[in-house]
């Protein structure tokens, strides 16, 4: 009982932290109908800097890592793409105002990683002073293309059995357009300028300065965007609205037990738990929509970038990285 | 005699201010043919940066604020607001070669206020080492509301009696269009989460070290603009030209003397008389204009954004900031 | 041997900072197809905020130069200026399968200067702790326009010959639109405010804490272009490649032989060599090519513009400045 009082001071505490407040001030001046606008080149940018940033600190932690200890990691993040993708086929997909494809292109963007949430996260987390991994954000990719390949490759799967064509899934080129995608590219970039070079004057002196608040400028932004995608999740079933609130929480949870287990075996930091249940319960809201666009054509938009959009990232940001921490702070006692 | 030497002494110090000097440089390059371009997204994003800035140390400080303190001072933040389209009503806009509804809209302009210049006003009494209470900023809605609202008022009254129509005028449209405008939206978002939540990291490692370098580029962009908009003015009746050089430092002496008494009555500081003459002599040149336009979409915009751009404002910042701050020093011998 | 091999491993060392990295990296990704973007608004102003660093400086440290000292090195950077096209009209222009007027427009081009690259080297020194003149930046106009003027004369006066048209070339126009080109406005401007006001906090604040980050950004952007005009390079004759690989270093190298002289006689510094060789490696990328459009109209684009961005450009900073310090270590012993 005290322990649940804790938890839930804890969890209340973190609403006062400026990247909720940013995000929660974005929705409420968007819903007031503000004129303001932070212009889509600054958008951008910003989320360059803060994955490159991101990068840069995972490559340079890589250098002394022990990579054997990121193996296990590794192994669950593809896992956990995987099984995302087929939790949303199995319940989402299956549902009957919910197009089939339409359902399984939505589990795919919420099996994917969001770059800004899993920024959000390290801010709150470096706030707060809970270790991590520094590799961890190298995560990323394991667990994004798993999840796009499999939402591609099942619903031509659903695709062709439908329409009776045999036109074949080819892999690799999912694989590339998410490589190629702006957020991993920066992210990748990074770790590889980490890992072979000597940025650490530009990583103290420009890039780990600027991070928090540019974050915070996201958060805003993200926030506006939320509200604006509402009229188009509004246009679709109610089902995305309830998928897209529930299951950030699930695909947390799910990683943050498999974390758990990582933690036993391997060592892996409370704080690693922590980033991988919250790049478990994060959606892309950046590179996924443009893979899936064209991987599964025929899907509409509107259902999975609304969904993602408006509720599944405010969720991630909002109640999973508190619940995560909070979780965290009980399990581990840290 | 010694006073007055001492005081233009200061007076002209002020000119080596870089804010000063970004402003005269962006005016001159201007005037030479410059191809250099500060892009918009940049510049909606540096107006952005500085009022969230002027709003959270708002915002942060409202907290520890007596509010009654505040009371007088809005009081006369919103008397000049109504004093400044009043005087615009009964000189300029009675003059023969200017239209009324454009001599009201641009009295309009002249009473609402620019985050710009406030902006401009802050640091250089930071760099000075003036104290002023934090919260002022937040008087600018009081003023820059009431007095939008006046000048469209005015101006549809004096339409319907022109035109015999009988169409009512509605104040809260107005008033909401004004809390909606950019400058408005950031910089009350600014006081709210500076009051409601923690900012103080992201205000103290990002905000507030930007703010005087991300000043200095608005300057310029600023002096640019006001030399481009020049053809503007060259266009509409002389004057315009006229009332946009003296009206500024009227408002600013106006506002100097109401400070004044609330100094003497309830202790406002020397440093906030000087804010409340700079935010009395700032004219609007971002959210002002689409509110009158929407308000006044007779009046002819190129008057009142010609006037309020390319002289109100280098008026404002390069000659009122300096001046009330001369006249503070002199008045109240800080 | 020993110096030689000494040499080479400092020239080495310095592909692991992160100015190099940066670059390649952004050659990289664009090669591997990223959809990565910095948006144009982001570059352009990057390219002022380091423009605008160097000319501060360059005009603070003016304030206490010896003039005099200015001197030699400022006519020899005239001279490197039209020496530049004067080479690139007997090679370059006269071989069979390149259009004369357009091999003298890529003269033209490399003789010109990039402000990037001055950015570039200035970081690499400064994080060398190579000492050098500040006001070195500010021989870039003294190089600049002669070249710009060299060529579209040498390019008139050709065709004026071939066509046997009569049309005067005016000198003054070049000249004024050279000086008006964003990247001069923003140096020249920053010499001034250095030079008549006390701009030093704000240069102390934000100018030069950020120059180091944009550079690493700006380097990125330069990478990619430099890949995406690779296009525009192969369909042009392979001695324009030829060229833009070897004049770099050739031009460099001639600077540096004129600077030794400066060197011995008026005590120019090492670093001050450095810069002027860099300065003459350089070729214009943003500036230039509007300037010689106007001034030689008939003169292919893709040409000029390919050379210089995909392969002049890496090559001045990624062997160039490398290839000067390393010199100048082994010349002055620094």
């Amino acid at each position: 009982m005290e322990a649940l009082l804790e938890f839930l001071t804890r969890f209340l505490t973190q609403f006062q932290s400026p990247t909720l407040a940013f995000l929660i001030g974005g929705i409420l001046i968007a819903a007031l109908g503000t004129k303001l606008e932070i212009p889509d080149a600054i958008y951008k940018f910003v989320v360059f800097m803060l994955l490159m940033r991101v990068g840069l600190d995972g490559g340079m932690s890589i250098r002394e890592a022990n990579l054997a200890d990121m193996l296990l990691p590794a192994f669950f993040a593809i896992l956990i793409g995987i099984v995302i993708v087929l939790i949303g086929r199995f319940t989402l997909a299956l549902l009957p105002s919910v197009r089939t494809e339409d359902g399984i292109a939505t589990a795919g963007l919420f099996g994917a990683v969001s770059g800004s949430t899993l920024a959000a996260a390290i801010v709150v987390m470096e706030s707060e002073g809970i270790a991590y991994e520094h590799w961890a954000p190298a995560l990323y990719p394991f667990m994004d293309i798993p999840a796009l390949v499999m939402a591609i490759v099942l619903a031509n799967l659903y695709l062709r059995r439908r329409d009776g064509s045999s036109e074949k899934v080819r892999i690799w080129p999912i694989v590339k357009e998410s490589l190629q995608g702006s957020a991993l590219s920066a992210l990748l970039l990074g770790i590889a300028i980490g890992l072979f070079t000597r940025p650490e004057n530009v990583f103290e002196g420009f890039y780990d300065p600027l991070f928090k608040g540019l974050l915070s400028v996201l958060m805003l932004v993200m926030g506006m965007e939320a509200y604006t995608r509402l009229n188009e999740l509004r246009r679709v079933a109610h089902w995305y609205a309830v998928y897209a609130a529930v299951a950030p929480l699930v695909h947390g949870l799910i990683a943050f037990g498999l974390g758990y287990i990582a933690h036993v075996l391997t060592g892996f930091s409370p704080g690693g738990v922590v980033l991988l249940a919250v790049i478990a319960g994060s959606s892309s809201d950046i590179s996924g929509p443009p893979t899936l666009r064209a991987g599964i054509p025929t899907a509409n938009p509107s259902a999975y970038v609304g969904a993602s959009t408006s509720v599944g990232t405010p969720v991630a940001i909002a109640i999973g990285i508190p619940l995560y921490i909070g979780l965290a702070q009980a399990v581990f006692g840290i």
